[in-house]
């Protein structure tokens, strides 16, 4: 293991940190709030900190796959650790776990919350919180790789171990060209959405700040109750852009450079796009009696859908008084999240594409034992090594999934609470029913609950593989 | 498809159905009941029906895998649809479906019920649902194998359609022979626990039924109270006979030629009795406030430990209120199932070993991608083949699973009954929580639901295979 490169790349995540922060405190300045001085303490300690660690040059430039994934879930930890402390100093977070749980939340972009009162943070904090989403969304190791002049082969290595999907493709030839055409299409979105909520009568501050958590899909509002008290115009601007979050964002580069055939010919994206638009549509059924017309019916089923398959977790009203057909369909759109390669969590649609034509083609192996298939995709075959990779994917996610289940329950909560809040921190979603639903919290589960949880956000966020490799023996020796 | 043999292997099955049929009508007679009358007409139908379709002789020996699962399938369903009978015309059933739905639960050794009242029901009936149980434990189709003179390339087929586990192993050269030492152990079984129980002062009647609903690990009981209101003796009598079925018959056979090294080798038996301890411990010191002493809360959990690890399905007590961390336990644990070859469903004790070791594999693999390593079972290298299918078997499980959730939903009953609800009639558990916990029954679910889940149940007994292929257009055409 080549420690000291770890270490010079996480002293590089620290100097990041500190300029990720300078915009929370600038906006502590503005509205003259006491939680500018947390800001300021952390960004000096951060600085402080990277000073003195990057001192020491990295002696050695071996950087292979196993680096790769113990910088990313180290760089992620870390990021964490150091986010929670405006939150704590601030004394707007009871505990600095509750300060970290929220942190971990905002940048897996699962949207959580420990706090029963969102309104009564500072404007900063606010601000903070609903940035930590920006950032996690697209990845802070991408961002390195987009604007630091590194070079050799762990960019690679670290690109895959944060990007999302069963497989990561580059754009173009150099990783760094591609990190910056992704985060050029972030930037883009983000001021689309910015623009279209001022054009809907929003403030700057407030357009701002939910736009990091709709383009992150991370899920943390400025309200109590979430996105309920907007207009209907701008909780569609939410739907819309939430949606278009959950797309990969490679398919903008495809559209950028003229290749409609290609945006429209994916396979993932139909699958999307259509169980967004038949699920939206058996909830507007199945609660129509609810509303007082079908297309406010169709309106919030929309909404709902979109917020909870693109894994960001704002709520437009209270799902859980819905009819059960209902929230059995959003459990499952829970776990399934959006496209690979877009800011949102989840399964993805392409591994369920994936898996689905695995089980089809070993029914038809099982009657025909001799006839040889191969499983397409996008119009190519897919690896053995893919499907081998989405198979364990599964069965990891089945596994840490029902055993973190196992772990929440020792707090004594119900069956329901239990297991919707598992499926919505590993999934990034944030609320789930009864007691996490989208009127209720997680500030009551334990610590021990919240330790799972949190491993739970980042495991899900990073695709599992990371974070596992750090509790892997073979990873440490030798 | 050859036809002309699946039709001619149907045929026998109903030969069988009807010398099954013989037994509790030999007790309808003893006990002078009226159902006698209902048995009779069955059999009748059953021998009518079969003496005509024999007469076309099948014309050609070609039998493929496909045609294995076709039959085995068939089979079932047909056993099903014809075992219901003396239920719906005793008029002890309301409906020809709610008969249809407890002999699929009898057969598949699932034990949920759509009765309110056990007690009601005549001697005869009751003695015929337990009996089922004892049908399906080992397999029809293995029993014909043992029996009938058949021969050529099917025996292996259907053996191998029929018997639960990731792999299926012959003991011995000829699959004829294998299937007679296999109901050879278990006929020795099923004669010691009468004895067992003749011996704690049980009458022979009630020892025999209770005897078939343990030996085929069903969990169909005689009184309302399941197990509750026996002895402590004749409890911990259930407790060992329901671990015994969930062990590989295979071992047994073992332990017969004296290979003791190799039972107690078995890496599979010990993760099973691993397992079994420590949740009886766990869960032991979970509700150990909930009674009188420590011994009678280890009595307890361990009795519904293995009630539901072996996919029995017994209740000494309504576990219902139990903790949530208990019943945590519990869930996982019907999730989970015995050991592969057992008389039990579920997902077996092996496959979640293989699997494991699939997800170490590639969390070790993902950190050094050049390491090559192989994945043991039971001494031997796992084949290539047997780790696909045990990891896409675990993708079909999981599908399947969360779409019969979905369709369960429709009914508008809560989140626990529906998701344990499911999970008990696809592992063949029978009692999940709430309305179908260990005091509560299926009465109240739609026909749809109903068909549903006697769809998991006959697709966990069959471990999903066989009956998707029916479902499969490439199994049909050609």
């Amino acid at each position: 293991m080549n420690y000291s490169i770890i270490r010079y790349i996480l002293c590089k995540i620290l100097d990041f940190a500190a300029l990720f922060m300078a915009l929370p405190c600038l906006v502590g300045i503005i509205y003259r709030e006491k939680a500018t001085f947390s800001f300021l303490a952390v960004i000096a300690g951060c600085l402080a900190v990277s000073l003195v660690g990057r001192r020491f040059k990295p002696k050695s430039k071996v950087f292979y796959a196993k680096e790769g994934f113990v910088t990313v879930s180290l760089s992620w930890i870390l990021l964490s650790l150091v986010g929670a402390l405006p939150f704590y100093l601030s004394g707007e977070f009871p505990t600095y776990m509750d300060a970290l749980y929220e942190t971990v939340s905002g940048l897996t972009t699962t949207g959580a919350t420990i706090l029963t009162d969102v309104e009564s943070l500072s404007r900063s904090i606010q601000f903070w919180r609903c940035f930590t989403h920006w950032i996690g969304g697209m990845g802070v190791l991408v961002l390195i790789l987009a604007i630091l002049p590194l070079s050799g082969s762990y960019n690679m290595h670290l690109m895959r171990a944060e990007s999302p999907g069963p497989s990561v493709g580059k754009l173009v030839p150099r990783v760094k060209n591609t990190a910056m055409i992704l985060y050029g299409i972030y930037i883009v979105i983000t001021v689309l959405e910015i623009l279209c909520l001022l054009v809907a009568g929003m403030g700057l501050y407030e357009a701002m700040t939910l736009t990091f958590s709709t383009v992150g899909t991370g899920g943390f509002g400025l309200l109590n109750t979430s996105i309920g008290s907007y207009s209907t115009v701008v909780q569609t601007i939410f739907t819309v852009f939430m949606l278009l979050c959950g797309i990969n964002f490679q398919l903008y580069y495809l559209l950028l450079i003229w290749k409609p055939k290609d945006v429209f010919g994916c396979e993932e994206l139909r699958y999307y796009l259509g169980i967004v638009l038949v699920s939206a549509a058996l909830i507007a059924f199945d609660v129509r009696g609810l509303f007082a017309s079908g297309f406010e019916a169709f309106h919030h089923a929309l909404f709902q859908v979109a917020s909870i398959i693109t894994t960001t977790g704002f709520a437009t009203l209270d799902y859980d008084v819905w009819p059960e057909f209902s929230k059995a369909i959003l459990f499952l759109l829970t776990l399934l999240g959006a496209c690979a390669g877009s800011t949102g969590g989840g399964f993805k649609v392409s591994r369920l594409v994936i898996l689905w034509r695995c089980v089809k083609n070993e029914i038809s192996l099982a009657a025909h034992p001799r006839s040889i298939r191969k499983i397409h995709m996008e119009g190519h075959i897919v690896e053995e090594g893919t499907l081998r990779s989405v198979q364990v994917y599964t069965a990891i996610y089945v596994l840490l999934f029902l055993g973190s289940f196992l772990l929440v329950s020792l707090d004594e909560f119900d069956f329901v609470t239990n297991i919707t809040a598992v499926a919505a921190n590993f999934n990034n979603v944030g609320p789930g029913f009864h007691m996490v639903g989208p009127a209720g919290n997680y500030a009551q589960f334990s610590v021990f609950s919240k330790l799972v949880l949190m491993f739970d956000m980042l495991a899900g966020r990073l695709e599992l593989l990371p974070v596992l490799v750090l509790f892997s023996f073979r990873t440490w020796k030798g």
